[in-house]
């Protein structure tokens, strides 16, 4: 029983070595490579665990980090979908939701439900854990974006009101942080990274 | 007051991304690169979230996931030191230290001295939590071994009684898993991956 169990964990997690290969839209800082599926959570885990001191006191760290571990294991057959292309977004609902009938299907069966569960959490963002770990999914990728030059703004040519919905659960997860962000997109629209609206 | 937290904090989590670029030793199980120090992080929390029901009642998962996402991040200034070579893990003592001087003071004094005392006692392996942790740190480059055809094993010429040291937490945090995994180290053996003693 134990071994049947452990088998399948063990392949789901020698499956998931596949987010190191799903390339992400934004290049790491020092702007060497695009940034993998694996790097990205593994940062957005470690901005959960630094930050936490400004989320809601309702908010469970341990929940909110599994999240994040978890929010992307889907793109390991959907692949990436870029935020800012919109046509993209339309067909990924569907399209992650197959991917998820593969990836959690492969744990134990009520694993695999526990794992899917925390993933549409996250999605729907609508507990404090989920808008919380959404922040984190937002706040990473802004954070590479100002410091390589609005690589990805660029590259969408990203709009103001664009941004500014994408931060959207940064604003509601850290309000006392919120006035110093605000600045930092403020001066990338100043620079001309992000195009005014 | 928040203000200058949140820069050092930022500066922190900024600096951070380094490990993007800190190159293991172990290939990913595709076998087209390396592994870096972040995609190891994150694979390795997914270890302890997935296997968590294996490990001592007494284990603190979130401590131990803490400790999976900051347990290399001293890498970014002291490099990777390869597990299997006696002489480079003389002064990686050292260099350690010095580094995490340096990354955990990036961070506001008591938050340094927080994720520093995580990474200490991960180092020691003296508490369950720290056993558990340090189990998928060393679980989780076994498997890619395993699935690779003993990539760093061969590159070292590693022998049987090593692998065995190595694996020595995973025996003692997931007993009941160590059948399965004593015989996947046979197996490998037996295949001329790992050098019998």
């Amino acid at each position: 029983m134990t071994d049947e169990r452990f088998e399948k964990q063990l392949n789901f997690l020698t499956e998931m070595d596949k987010m190191k290969t799903i390339l992400r839209k934004n290049i790491i800082i020092d702007k060497t490579k695009n940034e993998d599926d694996a790097e990205h959570s593994w940062h957005m885990a470690l901005f959960a665990v630094t930050l936490f001191e400004y989320a809601d006191p309702g908010v469970d760290l341990l929940r909110a980090v599994k999240m994040a571990l978890v929010h992307d294991l889907v793109e390991t057959y959907a692949g990436d979908t870029f935020c800012f292309d919109e046509a993209a977004n339309e067909s990924k609902e569907l399209r992650e939701a197959q991917a998820a009938d593969r990836v959690f299907g492969l744990l134990p069966a009520e694993q695999g439900a526990e794992f899917r569960r925390l993933w549409e959490e996250f999605d729907r963002m609508d507990t404090p854990d989920a808008l919380y770990a959404a922040a984190m999914d937002r706040l990473q990728p802004f954070i590479l974006n100002y410091n390589t030059d609005g690589h990805t703004w660029k590259l969408g040519a990203v709009r103001e009101d664009q941004v500014y919905r994408r931060l959207e659960p940064v604003r509601a997860a850290l309000p006392a942080l919120w006035g110093t962000i605000d600045k930092m997109v403020r001066a990338c629209i100043e620079k001309g990274l992000i195009r005014a609206s």
